[in-house]
């Protein structure tokens, strides 16, 4: 499988997203990042409720039993952007040590970046907020992804 | 106490609730709605844990035991909003039968009528997702708000 | 053009979407309404910049001429959605009267109906807000979106 | 006025600030840091259309005729905010040189620590979008602010 076809992806500027200053509002790219982070780990064949709990379902354990919550985002912003504009997203994660890991993202229209976003994620287990190691099936999106790294086309 | 106390609030237009229009975005509105639910709730003396579900506590049972999704929301727009405009939201909260209610939310911004809201809410266990009766919390609520009616301010 | 084409869309239940619930929370919805709605024009071949204002451009002359605010909303939900689900969005938009119209949208996962949502239009002129015709280019879409009602698959 | 009046504001994490895992989702905070900054200088006694744009005028020259956008955020996560949880947001808005500035917010639970966040603005000419010396108003914000720094009660 290519890494090109779960690391980049699209998405356009919706009305909602912007402001009166007539441009993407900027909390709006953390959404955004967060949302592509899901949609790579859909197109890689992870299940989103692999990773990312549902409803309570009263079992008494979590599942799933490992959250990956964000401890550190940051986002930096380029050039505005307006309703309609059509958004290429590249994708990078890396491993940072056994129990965390981070994305970066880069935001282009047409040649034009747009604005780079980075979220850092760390494995607890849900029950006791405990750090732990990652998931099984993050690991091989990571690792998956690391291969790919030589041959990014943006 | 005075049911204005709980059912007359305040908030301010903020930049982000605002489109590319220069105006609020529909949508917002809706959020509005839930987020002066919740808040003349914790006037009236409500905690928010006795209705609202929190972290997973692992424990077998949902806390709290009753849900209370809303099961049908409606808003009308009568003239736009700007960033800054303060808000008054005006709040009828009536019960429909033992195991629902609605909210219905008035919004001026001084003399004007900008908006109306509306939220209906079923009781449901947590566990089962089967109605059930209102909790006592919200009856109280609900019929402390009904004896305030005759002296709504606006 | 097969209509289908432009008023059967598609998403995904985004982690973002949910709340301590563990279900999709209620106003996403709108949100999502007003994004297929958006994506529908985009697919029909209408540009964003067409119906929406972008950034100020100190012309003297807001653009677009034609605004379309939302003058009402409403939205019924049948059953809970978990992050991850895969939805069907089927629009069916009509003309109310000759500067008015609205859109309603019926969102499906797999057979089960999971909530419907409606938005109603309003054509103004952006400078001096009093009512107006559509634009052409909403004329185009409802009457193509006309011509496909019988066929809908849902 | 004291300092304290207008660089120290509260909040309550909101329902639909939560989601599936039980606690608020990373992205809100972004947006309550725009909101807090909005509210620090309104209380300071600088009126949102000094600062924001608004509904366009039509009348050629945008309004104000300088925009703040945020040209860098971050934020950093210590400790999980449920439903309900009152918050006291700390405020320390810093110039950086004549044409741009940051805020940073701590956002404290009680004692504890929840989160911090940071947003830049760069001051532009609205119409030209050329950086500019940032307007009278946020300077006097920012030098009252530095004034009152060395009695930050947290």
């Amino acid at each position: 499988m290519d890494p090109a076809s779960w690391l980049l992806l699209c998405r356009s500027v919706r009305f909602g997203d912007t402001d009166a200053a007539g441009v993407m509002h900027f909390h709006q790219l953390l959404r955004w990042c967060h949302e592509a982070y899901e949609e790579s780990l859909e197109r890689f064949g992870i299940a989103a409720a692999e990773v990312f709990p549902a409803a309570a379902t009263g079992s008494g354990t979590p599942v799933p039993a490992v959250a990956l919550p964000i401890v550190h985002c940051q986002a930096d912003f380029r050039s505005p952007l307006v309703c309609g504009d059509p958004l290429a997203i590249q994708l990078d994660p890396r491993r940072l040590d056994p129990g965390s890991f981070e994305v970066s993202y880069r935001f282009h229209c047409g040649e034009r970046e747009a604005a780079r976003g980075l979220t850092r994620h760390l494995a607890i287990e849900a029950a006791s907020r405990r750090r732990c190691p990652l998931p099984e099936a993050i690991n091989r999106w990571l690792e998956a992804s690391a291969v790919g790294r030589g041959i990014q086309p943006l």
